[in-house]
């Protein structure tokens, strides 16, 4: 069994510690400069934020289990925090639990892009409207200006989407979330709906569609956005719940 | 095969040119006066509007199969309108189709409530703070001091929870949603859970546990809530996202 | 110069504390053990939170002013803390520098009531939905459903409209804020007017008028709010803005 | 008495329509291509919607009266539509009765930039987050990260501010609001604040000031807001509250 190490740009030590922590305990590692080849190995270590794991996942298809240790802020999708990895590290390990959180998918081109968080679809001009018509299984339930629309999985329910009036949605809970940014419009709710169900956004402005703020690509026309057959796996963090909540409480 | 036909008070005339249709078309019926005995049928018409269908439901464990004609304002829960009874009617008891939507349930005093919509934990004292601690499988999500809380179904979801700041979810999509009502606190959010989720609400004051708005009883202490093994049962509705769409945008 | 002291009833021992305070310092004054005959004192210092300076505002139309020691939670109304309270009195005493900060007048049956923080006018029968006009100078700014509509100071803007989704309002804002409780109703917003604006509000239940959490009077029809003569004098609070800012913060 | 026209790409006909109308009842007007030296005329007729008046209002500091006649969408800010603009006008010119409407302004690298809606300060990298710091008269009333903040007027509340759940305000109360876009935090509120209230705000990463959606610069560091004493002048609106509902219900 051999695993990757990834990180932060500030985090390079820990990251080299990380390694030989694992190398005296028999886990053969490599420290990766970059991202490319992750899903060769059997797991992953990422040394950062929840910025670094979404990075990572930009890389991965075939997604091997992730195990994170924060240095960045509040680190909602991390394991835990520098000072206590190494026994968590080695539980994980040694149990090899993981848990799979559905990614989204968004074809562009011809190419498929992942999130795990959320896809943003913005207006490429900044402050200015697109007229935007989102459809659930072709049914339009909304239509409206505004500088956006994100569409979320339940994770993604407290990052972006958390700034833009979604409710925070259980990470278990199978489900997709439609939630616009900056709407000009009275009437308006977050819809929160079945993850098997097929979103698609028509807009009358050229848009950026920006993949859990790591990929950015322009688009015009329409979106389709739907679940990937390619989940991000994490080890199994224990209580996940209750430790949301409790990170929730450092962004109030 | 037997129906039962209740109606609003107003409605009593079509609820009885109702049973003379369907006894012209070989369908044996009674109007009931009163809401006793619905379980021994083979189906139910209601002639109202959701509140009645609300109403019925509080009569109701093992639920026959709902009709709803509605006669009241906006009819999420209905069928259809007066005018456009007939073949709807016949159709749906010809296939007969049903769909089952989950009811939540709250023991209290030993006695079992159910509520299709959401059960409304309120403060008994109008305009009067309550601490609440929300629970959810015995994780404390949330301590607030509010006007009382909400614990909803995706149906519910467009009916009181719609006022209070929720999300509007796809009544598709097995999950039940909690929102405080007139939280005095800056930071906070709905929840949308999973349905197999145990909900359990602690508060310093006496409060009243509303179900669907039609039953009232005074507690002290605690509530749970979790789903019940009762859904209601409704005749299909064909389209029904695009329905109700349609059908909030009368709410705008 | 003679002043009054008031108080919490959990609060007793601190008024006579304050009491002997101030007598030692050459001012004399009454503890009352209730709240009559407020008007023909010098000053008032009331010893209780937000609640108990609302309740002494319900027995005085022409207001001495108030010095407030915070007994209860936040005390967003309050001078200081119990520890404090001693140079910060004679300060005040000394200088007696005070503000006027506006009431809002309630008629109701040829009898005029006051509110410092907000009127709620809601529906009678708890998580009933009541159909609500709200006018101002005569405009019919808004329509809906709901349970109830708050009218509210800048002052009141951090108290029972914190929790319905108004803004916060400098407290040096001359103005008035409208906003729902629970709207059954897509698009509405607060609304932020100029405190001469005539407010008046037609229902079709009969409802409650609630002033300040203290005052509570049964309604139909409709009721029309405006600016009192009679605002409410607080000693001065120097930094009135910073401190609000920080007691706001333990409302997070 | 020599009026300026200034129109909308797509209304250049009914501009000179306008000009024809106005020679024909004795008022001397230029077309003007362009929006320069519009000062010098003794009133503005714009022929567009509020974004060809917000773009007139970016070329003049001492503002000339200005009458719209509305060929965009909502057109808030405009006093008629095309069909009825001919006694409108002649009426507003005859009694010559004009309103002042406070401007923001903003010092960027000793250029003074003026607003009449708001002054949006947005993070140059679309959807990245910037750590603001918002002072009203030096006190910090909110630390939080966020794609970017709205200054805005209440002439403002009912544009881009309405999208990020600001509240509506009287276009007579002096005040000014704050509202984050897209802010990720729990807890916070939009502020209205008194119109004399410096603002200042200060970030961690270039930003845009967008002014108007119409003039754009990028500023490091902080920004400082306040009235500037250049206000915008409109011929009289009879009835401008209830017109400003009346429109409003089509952005519903």
């Amino acid at each position: 069994m051999r695993g990757a190490i990834v990180y932060k740009p500030d985090s390079e030590k820990l990251a080299y510690e990380v390694k030989e922590f694992l190398n005296s305990k028999g886990y053969g590692t490599d420290v990766l400069k970059n991202f490319v080849g992750l899903e060769s190995y059997d797991f992953v270590v990422v040394v950062g934020g929840d910025g670094t794991i979404l990075k990572t996942l930009q890389f991965v298809k075939d997604c091997p289990p992730i195990f994170a240790i924060n240095t960045g802020r509040v680190g909602l999708l991390t394991h835990c925090e520098p000072h206590e990895y190494r026994s968590l590290l080695i539980e994980s390990l040694e149990s090899f639990e993981f848990e799979e959180f559905m990614r989204l998918k968004c074809v562009v081109d011809g190419m498929e892009i992942l999130a795990l968080n959320e896809f943003a679809v913005l207006c490429s001009i900044p402050a200015k409207l697109v007229e935007m018509r989102v459809y659930v299984d072709e049914v339009m339930v909304d239509s409206l200006r505004c500088d956006g629309i994100l569409i979320s999985t339940p994770l993604g329910s407290t990052a972006y989407a958390l700034s833009t009036g979604g409710p925070i949605i259980d990470p278990y809970l199978s489900s997709v979330l439609i939630v616009p940014i900056a709407p000009f419009k009275l009437g308006w709710k977050p819809w929160v709906v079945r993850e098997e169900r097929k979103i698609r956004l028509s807009f009358d402005k050229r848009v950026f569609v920006i993949a859990d703020g790591q990929k950015r690509v322009e688009v015009e026309g329409e979106v389709k956005v739907s679940k990937s057959e390619f989940p991000a796996r994490f080890f199994k963090i224990r209580n996940r719940l209750e430790k949301l909540v409790k990170k929730l409480r450092r962004i109030c």
